[in-house]
């Protein structure tokens, strides 16, 4: 079988990590991208805003690229589009919803000449010599979507982000069936959600949520504040559901929640009765008990609308007495105490707050591992990949894979940039193109490298001791300094004696190079360095970067 | 009644956080404190190492101390007490454990000359005024104790940290029915652990992880790591009589791991069959099927035997295939993300890793709801004050009490440096002492602030960008630079023209002031870290510290 006759499948971010998903698909000449999403950045990345995929392979390959397939609109699957489309400017496929959420983000980074164009469940459209259907999903947002390529080889079939709601709030129950037909048809590879594949059992139904709503709501008589996701529209129209079943108004508050309740109302995501909805400033109008606040702020963001509800710092909303907080939401990973804060600080603001595990608030937009059992049977693909997850959550997609039958050696665990060749017969990793992290600092992409971050993290733990030594360009002499300032090491003013030893110890340093007859700055500096550094650990126990200046006059 | 007869209760740590436990209680002029611990920073106290109490109150009324009395051996309880004990040299009285740990930190401080007091379960001492009486709990390190104590106004109990294990590994019950007769006599205020007043149900006893390990232990078949908390002597216990069931030697890896099972080997707390202890270096020299690892690293801490293990860094082990990892504890919030790093690096080595939530490979060291009401419902205090426990926690305990139909005016959720004075028939919170979190940060202690903090907080997100600027003192005249040197701001090498462009700004900001006749040092500096500001952040849309430095020749 010739390389040319294989599809080519090369994940280009979303493997080995949860966030910035985006896989390209090749066959001979043309390239089809499959979501480009952003990353938020861990910890250790000081500073940067976001993450996004190394793209260098498309840009390489920017005439194959003949457009980007979107499967919904959450951040880790559309927030790098911007970045993207102004390197590749090719027609984007999408939902309406998702479609509706990538216009506004479009907007706000002018990017205006993009051809969107919106598909619907069980469309194909062709993109030669690809023909790519779309298939309804459930998941944490309205409109998801699986998509099947069908190209010449067979159907590489990418569930997307999916879960196997049998109760969903809009009715619109996975599309079984068309799994079942490709499954029959024959799928050459399967790309699946892998994020809850180390949770066993079924996600629960967004409707149980629903139902806990229904239950506080008839029990709390003061204020009911809600936050969760502000792109969790399913959950946000059973907010206004039940608070309409109860009498009560609804605000909804924080500028991304207002935005997508906006969007979702327009295309008819939401059914919202007349007359619910009130604005913020007029809350105190109405009596505690005929009130339902819808908010932001679900992760403990610190600028978000309830955390500043939450410090008492928020214009229109400040807690009550009586008021009750539901947490529908569970914190993402690395968040957790962000989140314990807020609630917290609701506690001590006197409201009663729901946050508990188990309390029946939230549940998962991914499939757990029964569903993913019955999309693998349903399926069978010949070819497996699992996707979207941290290295353990793809190998125990693996190995639950592997428990149904099909082959370890079909199944690939794979890292982004890999190129895995699939033909009819044979599958293999056959090499791979640059991948990675881009790092967006400010308006900078990827000019953040590690040494900016290397020098972030020394900054960060114990701060900076700079030394500025004046001398004579003709002489060699010290005509000024050492001048000696820090920040982030002590506080300066305490701390007089511990500055006047660290300038004893410059001029030892200088003396030094000076007998020595060393003029060279490189060693100067060095000198002072290790002289200073040394001396500050002794006395502080802290390793503050030292930044030697020398300026001559 | 008069001041002079109530009894003074001070939390000065623990309360609206989990860790740095430290209570003072005062009767007239006679104080005893009940544990001195630590606490981890959270994550904004950039560079900070550990955080102790802020003890000024104990330090102004240093001659009323007494004593300090150990609930157990947990650096949150204990790990203070160097810093404590440097500053007031009292008697210490704690379990035999508890001091054999304590003696091995206070050796590390270099504080030889510290009265040590072994006591026993149901002793009573005297400490005039008081009679200090010792209870057997459960809690996840062995020989750890409530401590009631008999004031001439009635009893004050303080539970430390328990849960109620009905089938403890050493077969040491709580003593419950020491807290029966003293419910039975009337406790006038007890104070209770809160950790866990949010989990509804029983904790889980301690051999429900010996059985998974049994079943576990039972299906290996290569090699088997054991990470847990180094101090949870009886979970390391459960692992070695295991491994003694299944003819495995066990290597015990990891400083503090090694430490405390010497410690409590040596003081009797654990029952190490002969010969089965082999030296990490002669690991190889078994077959993978008799062999298990029991390591330290179980919070993916960067530096510990695990994480080593997992990235293939560590001298001795380096995991091999068929190798199964168990992730004997759970992650303390915060550290969520490392542990979770660890596991897919321990996956990507080859291991099988047991990890997941419910997989019964560990259980918690405190009391849950149900557990916390049968001991409210033993002791039936007349007072309570919830303790252990961030806000919410302490919330969830005082509602439990209050269930139970304590009433909600004799409960206390208190501040850390809150005064709560109790007497026979009231109790009031009557004022407030310093309290607050004493900053460890290398040698110094409490001289990192805010402004340092802030500092840091600044260079860790955006660097620093250093002007040095040098003028005649005569003349005024700008005689070298502006010389312009940037640290975690840009990779400077790719941003000649940003700093040429920031020069051309520093002078026109320069100018302004030479024009203006502006002389002032501070003006000066204000005018070009304006100008600069606003460029660079046009620029780059970051906001680096700007630090000018006017050197005079």
């Amino acid at each position: 079988m010739s390389e040319e006759s294989r599809i080519k499948i090369i994940p280009l971010g979303g493997l080995g990590e949860i966030g910035k998903n985006m896989t390209a698909i090749r066959y001979q000449d043309s390239i089809v991208i499959i979501d480009a999403g952003l990353m938020f950045p861990e910890e250790e990345l000081l500073g940067i805003d976001i993450v996004i995929p190394d793209i260098s392979y498309l840009m390489e390959n920017k005439d194959k690229v003949k457009a980007i397939l979107l499967t919904h609109g959450h951040e880790d699957h559309v927030g790098g589009l911007p970045y993207v489309l102004k390197e590749i400017n090719v027609p984007v496929y999408g939902s309406r919803l998702t479609l509706g959420i990538v216009e506004e983000k479009l907007k706000e980074h002018n990017l205006g000449s993009v051809q969107l164009q919106v598909v619907r469940p069980r469309d194909v459209i062709s993109i030669s010599p690809f023909e790519v259907e779309f298939i309804r999903v459930s998941h944490s947002i309205p409109d998801a979507l699986a998509i099947a390529l069908h190209t010449p080889l067979g159907i590489v079939l990418h569930t997307g982000d999916i879960k196997l709601d049998q109760t969903p709030v809009d009715g619109e129950v996975v599309d079984f069936r068309k799994f079942a037909e490709l499954g029959e048809k024959g799928v050459l590879v399967m790309l699946g959600d892998s994020t809850n594949a180390d949770k066993n059992g079924f996600t629960m139904s967004e409707k149980v949520v629903g139902n806990t709503f229904d239950e506080l709501f008839g029990k709390c008589e003061g204020r009911i504040i809600v936050t969760t996701f502000a792109s969790n529209v399913h959950r946000i129209q059973q907010v206004i559901s039940t608070a309409q079943k109860y009498g009560r108004k609804v605000a909804v508050v924080g500028r991304s929640m207002v935005n997508n309740v906006r969007i979702s109302s327009q295309l008819g995501y939401m059914n919202i009765p007349e007359g619910i909805l009130i604005e913020m400033e007029d809350i105190g109008k109405y009596p505690a008990g005929e009130i339902v606040i819808v908010t932001t702020g679900s992760q403990g963001e610190p600028m978000s609308a309830l955390t500043r509800i939450a410090t008492a710092d928020h214009r229109w909303v400040a807690i009550e007495p009586g008021d009750t907080v539901i947490i529908s939401a569970t914190p993402i990973p690395g968040n957790e105490k962000l989140v314990a804060k807020t609630v917290d600080l609701l506690f001590r603001q006197g409201a009663e707050v729901i946050y508990e595990k188990g309390a029946g608030v939230h549940v998962s937009g991914h499939a757990s591992q029964e569903e993913l059992k019955i999309l693998l049977n349903l399926i069978r693909p010949r070819y497996f990949i699992p996707v979207h997850g941290e290295y353990r959550h793809l190998m125990k997609h693996a190995k639950l894979a592997e428990s149904l039958g099909i082959p370890r050696s079909r199944i690939f665990v794979a890292e982004n940039g890999q190129i895995i060749e699939v033909g009819k017969k044979k599958a293999v990793i056959s090499g791979k193109v640059a991948a990675g992290k881009v790092l967006v600092d400010g308006l900078g992409v990827g000019d953040v490298g590690n040494i900016v971050l290397r020098d972030r993290k020394q900054l960060s733990q114990d701060g900076i001791m700079i030394v500025v030594v004046t001398i004579n360009k003709d002489s060699g002499e010290v005509v000024a300094g050492p001048d000696i300032v820090s920040r982030g090491f002590v506080y300066v003013r305490e701390s007089e004696r511990l500055i006047e030893n660290a300038k004893e110890k410059v001029n030892e340093a200088l003396e030094i190079c000076s007998k020595r007859n060393i003029s060279e700055w490189a060693v100067i500096k060095a000198q002072v360095r290790e002289k200073l550094g040394k001396h500050l650990f002794e006395k502080t126990g802290r390793r503050p970067m030292i930044l030697p200046i020398i300026v001559e006059v």
